[in-house]
């Protein structure tokens, strides 16, 4: 076995064992009875800790290091360069990391998880408040192990998209809301206004079920390879590329709820999918980073699931599905509906103009809870007052307010602005997808949604982390990532449907 | 810590990851998608071999022997002794085997069971002829590495039924066959005859779901630590004793084909759940042998679940659910029925007096096979011949015939016996619970089914391996394991029903 192979199968070794833990998540999710959570949280905690000993030891004969110094002297090159790159930039994370805080932090996830749902049930913030504090603290002390510039949220937001920092995120967040604020003001003061209250029925969940999986399955999710299940909380898991899972949720009075998080899983499934399996266990055949998975989420749900072409495919088998009140709801009205903007409490179901407010909001008081200049006690109060400033909409309560979301009991901090530069990623590749494939909207109304999928296959998956996301950007759009060509998006589309 | 105290954490945390395989192991039967086939077992195998590696690692500080010094000094009592001597049994065994071939053993299960799946459908024993080579092959291998002082086969059969001997086995197998034998040809030829057919109707599959969920739970099955699915080939899986999982499977025309194997396989998670979840990763929440496991879901399935007490509770229910056909059969006829005894081909389907000839045949052969005195080639024809003989039956094919089971493909040669054991095991049990408890079965008719299950928690559960199986029988019996008392249970009810 030459080095390079040797590593490959050592990288495979880990990620089977960590397959193995990413069923246990989706498990803990799905399936789990609710007596087993605490025997769930230890068994995580101990197999994070494992993985995390098998991959610091990968060096442990100074078979990385060697190949490092390789690289350095340009002596690789192609997939075996990337495969070494990349593998040594999460071990020089991981190995500053003690196991012991690896376990505590996972522990202490699994836990807070728990009262993080109880407090969110009973509006007790006070009740969650000591393991917000326990997991900011824990944060703060992975942030100073691996290091930093300019702010410790900087070696926390590198976990979740690498090379990027807060100084970058902070400028194209910037922009955003520069335009967003006064953007929604124009939308609340157009005359243009939209009514979606007829969307509203009854739709047995089991008939749900049978459309959502029959989108996922022509927009090219593969279910020999994947399942799609109920959960509390829509995620998608990638365990290998031959078997992705993805979730979503339902309500009987609302259809388009779950379709429209089963369109967003789906596209982060499709991704999955479309790694290249033979790679499977090394940076080839892994997702460039949370940002670029989401870009292919919300081009899905929102460029694509929410347009008119997509549904003058899918509208009439909505309507056969659910004649009462669609046989009434012309295809127009319909797509203005689903894409009404109305600033809400809700982050997940807020829709695309608005959602990015909400995750600004939560960078500012996460990114301030790391650096020191916010006490996470204060945070019910800040969030209201953002919420006011931003969106003008007054949170009546915790619930709705600072326990809304699971990321900050799950240790997730530094994972928020992913989802806007998802958004921003998502549109500049749309912008490049139109203008490479020509006809690709009259295509998707005719129900073919295969030109769409094979161009991110070919621009973005099969490519696992080859690029890291700035450069892949370029790459595809020929320019940097900008947040003009999302503002620009948003001014068409929503500029059409309020008349501004 | 003290050493025990070290002890104990280090089993914790190897059964902590191992209950990550387990959720792997029963997702792979109910939920993984076609695709995901391959990956799963180099991922299972993987894990395997990591557990093993980690278990034989248990004692490379001397601290396992240290203790087993400590316990043969007679300086160790009560839960303690308990934990050493048992983990010192499990680490004799597993230290002698090479990581290599415990990986390769995984591998070619799991390898071997797609193989088999696809012959058994096509009825095709050549396509699986290399596999089951292969599998006997390893199995003797490890039989060599274990050591054994009679034949291989004991040191195969120790893994499942610790300190059972093979020369014991062929012991109470004979008796047993002696009066089986002669005991089918005089059902067969008795002048009472049963005639099931009424039993067969329409019985839609959510409403099969619903009834068999309600008994599971009504004889004790605790829906907070555990689960009900549906699998092709029912099983039970004790994650730990606040995740258990069941599976049943559902024919629409026959609905105690479901009912029959959930009680089965609720009598496996009533033991899983009856384990001292605070000793979990410690023989002393592990359960004594499969043959000991057997003998619970044995007595549930037949002992209890085809008697008129249990009936006499749950048959009211039965007639709501399906009023079409249980309203025109009366309880007594309906008793009968499900108890009828039957030459047939199919070891799962088969009744309480067939059932043991169906084990006694697989156990010879295997045995064969490891002895080196049967060829895998020959497996089909001896099959054929020894069911004529014990049970006059005509094997009109191999897939009704030797491709019908499971348990060669995955590995699991010296697993038949403890199939027989338990119906043994079970029968002397549940005299003496009959004995100990006072009007159980007027209980149990009243719905009352908590006597059974106190008896069986404080007597067999809570014990987890503290007793081996032939110590466990005699305390709790007041007699050693003798096949006389299940012969007697089954002239007793068997007499009554056939009139001999």
């Amino acid at each position: 076995m030459t080095n390079m192979e040797k590593l490959r199968s050592r990288l495979q070794e880990i990620a089977r064992i960590g397959s193995l833990l990413n069923i246990a998540l989706w498990d803990q999710e799905v399936n789990m009875p609710p007596k087993a959570a605490d025997s769930r949280a230890l068994a995580l905690a101990e197999a994070s800790g494992l993985l995390h000993q098998k991959f610091v030891s990968i060096d442990s004969d100074g078979l990385l290091s060697g190949l490092k110094a390789e690289l350095d002297a340009g002596a690789l090159s192609g997939g075996d360069a990337v495969v070494v790159r990349e593998t040594w930039r999460s071990f020089e994370r991981e190995k500053k990391l003690p196991e012991r805080l690896v376990k505590e932090i996972a522990l202490t996830a699994s836990q807070a998880y728990e009262v993080w749902a109880e407090a969110r049930k009973k509006d007790d913030f006070d009740m969650f408040l000591p393991w917000l504090r326990k997991m900011v603290k824990l944060k703060r002390e992975e942030a100073e192990y691996v290091g930093y510039a300019d702010s410790p949220y900087d070696a926390l937001l590198d976990a979740y998209e690498p090379g990027m920092t807060s100084k970058e995120v902070t400028k194209v967040l910037s922009d955003l809301k520069g335009f967003l604020v006064p953007f929604i003001r124009k939308i609340k003061a157009s005359k243009s206004k939209v009514d979606d209250r007829r969307l509203k029925g009854k739709f047995p969940i089991e008939a749900q079920e049978s459309f959502n999986r029959l989108v996922a399955k022509e927009i090219g999710f593969d279910f020999a390879a994947g399942r799609l299940d109920k959960a509390t909380h829509p995620f998608a898991t990638g365990i290998n590329p031959s078997d992705v899972r993805l979730t979503t949720r339902y309500l009987v009075e609302d259809v388009f709820y779950s379709i429209g998080s089963t369109v967003h899983e789906a596209g982060h499934g499709l991704y999955e999918q479309g790694l290249p399996g033979e790679h499977f266990g090394t940076p080839l055949a892994e997702s460039v980073s949370l940002g670029i998975h989401e870009s292919q989420s919300r081009m899905w749900e929102n460029m694509i699931g929410k347009s008119e072409p997509f549904w003058r495919h899918f509208y009439p088998k909505l309507r056969k599905a659910f004649p009462k009140p669609f046989r009434e709801i012309p295809l127009k009205d319909f797509c203005r509906m689903i894409s009404k903007a109305r600033p809400s409490l809700i982050r997940t179901e807020s829709d695309e103009v608005t959602y990015n407010l909400h995750i600004i909001l939560r960078y500012e008081i996460e990114k301030g809870m790391i650096e020191g200049t916010i006490d996470p006690a204060d945070t019910p109060r800040i969030w209201k007052e953002k919420m006011k400033e931003y969106l003008g909409v007054d949170v009546p309560n915790d619930r709705e307010g600072v326990l809304q979301d699971v990321h900050w009991a799950h240790g997730g901090i530094g994972y928020f602005p992913t989802y806007s530069l998802g958004n921003l990623y998502a549109a500049q590749f749309y912008r490049a997808m139109k203008k490479d494939v020509k006809g690709i909207e009259r295509k998707m109304s005719q129900g073919d949604f295969m030109p769409v999928l094979t161009w991110l296959r070919k621009n973005i998956h099969s490519l696992g982390k080859t690029y890291r996301a700035g450069e892949l950007v370029e790459r595809v759009t020929g320019k940097p990532l900008d947040s003009r060509y999302f503002i620009e998006y948003l001014e068409e589309k929503y500029g059409r449907i309020y008349g501004l």
